[in-house]
């Protein structure tokens, strides 16, 4: 149903503002209303919603930086909530790729999900910069040819400026998300075919069996698979965070965020025009038939998010209001 | 048919001291054996045959490093052969992680394909460093709902020390290589189903019409399309290069090499027992039914790699080895 994003955001921030501070609460929320606003259903309000929701996570510390170089960053997150420590980390990287050129800034010890990493690459890009995330996940997909869940849904983000809006690249690495099943279940949906398989390796349609058994890669091949498995390596052993297997780790999500400045190698000012002129390119080629736009990856988005913030409304599944007492 | 390496080598640096010095043959040739020895059919001794063969190209001048600082450097390499290039960049970059950190090296002005990203990235895996590579190279690959080629087959590669072999991740972006429509072309054999597109955008299988129409992403997907894309930008505007149309550009090849020091974020040492122990619990995960082995990226180059160095002998096609006049 739509709702008056300005009156969400009021029951949002008093939803969060039972854990958290006016200030913590106020980060985590402005993450929570841009994905409902850009229409990103799964990465959204959903986080409130469940068995282990967001606002109900009991932070062990405040977060500790444990390793700060010219060029990079390692945070303790305390366990506190990611789509708080990724803004303080995409913060820090911007910093350290401003002074340096290059930042890498890793988090670990997180217990949720940072949702769409594309919030997170916008905001990079938006300095002029170029913006690369990654992040892992419990393990809930498996590796081509295996049916264990060996990595986690394992998004991956870019983001790159240029004279129009940037460019936010942003999946998943599994054919379906985490909190795609969680959704279809709670909706009491089947989710597509050929995307999960129950824990005896036969595909299912049921949420319930899938998440017993895995996700399969995005592409049902090697590569997805490989994809998947470098980013378990990026955001996980080398985020000082968990890889592989849920039994040892229990839940550790891990971040990696990149900044990149392309003063290192071209002028930005040529750099952005170009970029211009390759979107103008790839979207005026010939279409499929049937076909009536090509889009940019991140368009329907940004759409969407425009939309929501002229008309002042959002559309949220009625099932996440009541859920969270909201109508 | 079985050729003796050492015989074929000797066979190769004669083929190349045509055009090029010994030391750059030597260079050029070390690149295009390995191809061959890890059984990568179509990034080795293919380069030789074909319209625009490697050895054939007139350098227009000697490699220039355009802009040089701490962290990174662009090289214009003057039409030089991309394999030879693309070693010197992979031991600049290495050198620059070695002493901040952290490197990136952009090439362009290359006129031909660098091969397998794998070669490169291992060699600064090897150095105890996190190696990524993506090049692109003249727009042979549609868009998503898009039927005109606008990116190249833009490979990427990543490699990751352990404390065993590496992890060498390699893949094109495109749903096959051009040197495999190539390949397929000069045994005049058909190209598999959907994975390219004639000039009208139906799918075909002859390889003559896949090059003059466009190959589809590896996944058939947005998610594919967006990576292209990616690397178009990262090895395209990023690196000087060229990007989407190729009657601008005409030849333009871009390569982008990254360089991490694991030290930056955690301690080497760890972090590549680690890597180790990620890749263990992957393979010992269980298996679908009728699969012995959840193969790592890169195990199976690697095997044949390892089998050639023991046997002395490789498999070389037949119709290469005539080409070349070896045979």
């Amino acid at each position: 149903m739509k709702i008056k994003i300005k009156e969400l955001k009021e029951k949002v921030m008093k939803t969060l503002m039972q854990n958290f501070s006016k200030e913590e609460a106020e980060r985590i929320s402005e993450y929570l209303i841009w994905a409902e606003m850009c229409g990103i259903k799964t990465q959204g309000l959903l986080k409130l919603i469940g068995d282990n929701p967001l606002q109900k996570i009991k932070p062990l510390h405040k977060i500790k930086i444990e390793k700060d170089t010219k060029l990079s960053q390692v945070i303790n997150a305390g366990a506190m909530p990611a789509p708080l420590v990724s803004q303080i980390a995409t913060d820090n990287v911007i910093e350290k790729a401003k002074a340096h050129g290059f930042g890498i800034v890793a988090v670990h010890n997180i217990f949720s999900s940072n949702g769409a990493q594309g919030f997170y690459v916008e905001r990079i890009a938006k300095e002029n910069l170029i913006g690369i995330m990654c992040s892992r996940s419990p393990a809930s997909a498996a590796a081509f040819d295996g049916i264990d869940p060996v990595f986690g849904t394992n998004p991956i983000g870019f983001g790159f400026p240029t004279n129009d809006e940037p460019i936010v690249f942003d999946m998943a690495t599994s054919a379906m998300t985490w909190y795609g099943l969680v959704l279809a279940k709670a909706r009491g949906e089947k989710i597509p075919e050929n995307v999960a398989i129950d824990n005896n390796g036969k595909i299912t349609t049921i949420p319930d069996e899938a998440m017993k058994g895995a996700l399969l890669p995005f592409d049902k091949s090697y590569k997805g698979s490989g994809i998947a498995m470098i980013i378990e390596i990026l955001a996980g052993p080398l985020a000082s965070s968990a890889w592989v297997d849920n039994k040892t780790f229990k839940e550790e999500w891990g971040t990696l965020l990149i900044a990149i400045d392309p003063n290192l190698l071209t002028d930005v000012k040529k750099f952005k025009e170009n970029c211009s002129d390759l979107v103008k390119k790839v979207k005026s080629s010939r279409k499929k038939e049937g076909i009536n736009e090509i889009k940019i990856p991140g368009e329907d988005s940004r759409k969407s998010y425009q939309e929501a913030l002229k008309t002042g409304f959002i559309e949220v599944d009625e099932l996440i209001l009541k859920g969270l007492g909201y109508i």
